[in-house]
């Protein structure tokens, strides 16, 4: 999946920030691929870029229209189809992380073909799969892995591409949320292929590449979510890490969602994803711990932090409040 | 998926043995439920049943046309499509265990929905599946894993069900994979589910049940086999199981079709299976060693399923050579 790039962002006429994560997300992440914002009437959410109609955003080189919205169902309003025939009709490709497909409503795709542009469903992955073979491949890769979902694995891979480019090294982040296929325009949204080729992907996912070239690769789930490990173990097996960094929340009591569940410990959590991925890369190590702790002072945050880094021995920190550069660092002189 | 028993297996007009396999596990293991054969000009492999047409067979109480071979591609050979026909005309479900779809033939959706029958593609599963939770449901659970794939996970989960009935308990198999599905007459094909939904579907497949109801369930692939080790680990977390069952061949070196795959020793994939089971079921405990001893002369079997007994202190036994019996027993005393 390869989307062309730069975007126009549709927020259509959400009211509340939350839904438009996506859309600030890719901004956030990709601002020199964001040449503006489409609104329509009754939208308070505004991601600080230009108001652009279609041929204003096509007019300054545009090449698709993104659909950076959630909402509870994941399915697309019907007066939002009125912009989306006009994209088709300009000659934009449109990009939607919906969990309805734009290629199951048979009047975009009979559009889509007479304007020659592409749809893009990028929660589901329509390339033929291969199964896993573990075979070693050339070149260097990071997976982020987690004690949960929603740990900051993505967070943590972009700003670690950030940090390893700012250094001077050749990186790129492989995505596998909808969220990152949207920010890097590429990507397999993992949870969605069919379980026989969750390894597969991941292996496609970052291909033999030049031997100081480095693949940051989002991790997804947990080894100890009892909903997705699965999707973690085929990731990690697949993606042949060298090395791991675990995303965690400081003092998060439960798996997400499961308050039956307790959190595995940041100790287990890492014993396990190294054991497991030494089945597919013998030599994988950890290379640091990227923590949440936005619902602690910064005091208990600084003394848990070099707490975790004395514990395991590399560098522990949270992105957001205190960057990744030690991080980066380390696997530059390490890696 | 439920599919109406009793069956008639059509073979087509194979010609190798082999391409028959499936139909001849169904034969093995429910016999009571096979009517009789029905083959093309041509075929010269036979399941020792009696030849019947479509009209004999139905006016015996066949209510599914069961399409049990094998082939590379997994494709449906154009002039088999005239038996299928004549089925669903006659009123007879048709079910198969091959890749390409029924239901993407229009043409038989058409005719099924007009005769009343229904079309079943056991490797694809239509059910709308949930994501798993991990709660803790009632009954009991057997779940038989292995150091690879195609070391007899299925053969060891029927041998035990039909050694535990004989034994006196109440007890059902619960199929993962085609063939078992074809045998059981329901379950889901875990490999083909979407990777969000692997745990989901394992629990689903063995819901809440009596206090001493068993449910054994067929394990798939391994927690080292880098090409399927996220099937295993969510089929190891949705089942929940009380009980594992370990499956084995001795003597194999390397990962099936991975000759660059060395196997992993039996210690270490059953600490690994129990221990990623620890993750929704406390409780778990080994129950017993199946091991495929076929290459090696009896006596060395004998002293190899000694030596593994005393080693994990359980009963490990070739459920083709010496029968499971001592594993039944067992879960009798200690479950």
């Amino acid at each position: 999946m390869d989307i062309p790039q730069p975007y126009l962002l549709f927020i259509g006429d959400v009211t509340d920030p939350l839904a438009a994560k996506t859309a600030r997300g890719i901004h956030a992440w990709r601002p020199e691929q964001c040449i503006g914002q489409l609104r329509l009437d009754g939208c308070d959410v505004t991601l600080d870029l230009p108001d652009l109609s279609l041929s204003e955003a096509l007019a300054q080189g545009a090449k698709t229209l993104v659909l950076g919205t959630a909402n509870a169902g994941g399915f697309l309003p019907e007066h939002w189809l009125v912009s989306i025939r006009e994209a088709i009709r300009a000659g934009m490709n449109v990009a939607s992380g919906l969990h309805q497909r734009l290629t199951d409503i048979p009047e975009l795709v009979e559009l889509a073909t007479r304007y020659q542009v592409q749809l893009f469903d990028v929660r589901h992955t329509k390339e033929a799969l291969k199964v896993g073979n573990g075979k070693a491949r050339t070149g260097k890769r990071v997976l982020t892995v987690g004690t949960d979902c929603a740990v900051g694995k993505m967070y943590t891979s972009l700003a670690l591409e950030q940090a390893m480019k700012a250094c001077g090294m050749s990186v790129d982040f492989c995505a596998t949320g909808q969220t990152g296929i949207l920010i890097a325009g590429s990507g397999i949204s993992i949870d969605a292929v069919v379980s026989d080729f969750i390894s597969g992907a991941a292996e496609r996912l970052s291909p033999d590449n030049d031997a100081n070239h480095w693949d940051i690769i989002e991790g997804q789930g947990s080894l100890f979510h009892p909903s997705y490990a699965g999707v973690s173990l085929g990731l990690l097996h697949g993606s042949q890490a060298d090395w791991l960094v675990m995303c965690h929340e400081m003092g998060r009591p439960y798996t997400r969602h499961l308050p039956h569940h307790p959190l595995v410990s940041l100790a287990d959590c890492i014993a396990e994803n190294l054991h497991c991925a030494r089945v597919t890369n013998a030599n994988v190590q950890l290379a640091g711990i990227a923590v949440n702790t936005s619902s602690f002072p910064e005091q208990q945050a600084r003394d848990y932090l070099a707490q975790l880094t004395t514990q395991f021995n590399v560098p522990a920190t949270d992105p957001v409040r205190f960057g990744i550069n030690d991080i980066a660092e380390f696997l530059l002189h390490h890696g």
